[in-house]
């Protein structure tokens, strides 16, 4: 089952946030989402930089800035995605991730500044990687790979315009264009 | 079988990459690596936040800076580690998994700039986790993720002041001292 998969970051502060938002851009598309929706300050830089990524390397991957998280998250809930909040004071994702993989769309929502209450109840899941601080970014790599079994090592991508060929020592990649 | 995991960051500049190389750290320690060795600019204020999350959420878990990124590599090798550099030109994962969770000491080598082309030598694995550009805090987190095969997710973290009881809406903490 090929998933439709949206991350959703609450919070971002222009240049204070660049290298950390960027970062969760860039697993979003390598993992297989189609798309981030940021709420927080409308970066051009960063959305720029991520967009000439996926120029290079392929998409479809979009980044979008909304204003009201709310919202933007009842509306997902709205076209069927299944809200899946990550938060270190969550439900396991041992025990989860069967559940949550059965759905075929889905949207994974991670925080950078404290999130609101609300966000934990307007979720359907609140899930937890480890119940430990650690990093958005980690938690959202995590879940993908989990959620996805794999298979978005498998992706590929459209109107590359390099590709990698794996290699035991040094770099190889060709241009496809 | 328990692991010794070491994560190695080659490259650290104060300031501009504190978020990144904080993120590294407790990604490190919250999936069971014992400690990170950073090669760069001695940090004291990226130290003490990852030191105090320690303090607070139990250990043990070490922040360690070397100036020598070669002779450090080459020390932790003759101690019987077996160095795996993560790069987006590497081997997949997928194919390499298995073989690398056989050994029982692990370094995991992140870049955060570009790496000098010996690491790739000096390794004895470069492994991709994609063939994508992205997060080495990713990269990082799915390699422990899959090389422990989710047994990280149940380390019992020592002296820890605070611990969580996942939960389905909200935040439980409970206070062991």
């Amino acid at each position: 089952m090929t998933k439709e998969i949206i991350v959703f970051r609450y919070g971002h502060r222009e240049i204070r946030d660049y290298r950390v938002t960027s970062h969760c851009s860039l697993v979003s598309r390598a993992l297989g989402a189609k798309k981030i929706i940021i709420c927080g300050e409308p970066d051009k830089n960063m959305k720029k930089s991520v967009d000439d990524v996926t120029q290079r390397w392929g998409g479809p991957f979009k980044v979008e800035f909304v204003k009201d998280w709310k919202e933007e998250l009842l509306k997902l809930k709205k076209k069927g995605y299944i809200l899946v909040h990550l938060t270190m004071y969550g439900e396991e994702i041992l025990q989860k991730e069967e559940e949550i993989s059965k759905n075929k769309k889905i949207c994974i929502i991670i925080g950078s500044q404290k999130v609101e209450k609300e966000v934990y109840h307007i979720s359907n899941y609140n899930i937890s990687v480890t119940k430990q601080p650690h990093s958005e970014i980690a938690a959202l790599a995590i879940t993908l790979d989990r959620i996805q079994k794999g298979n978005e090592f498998n992706i590929q991508f459209k109107n590359a315009k390099k590709q990698i060929i794996p290699s035991k020592i040094g770099k190889q990649v060709i241009d496809l264009k």
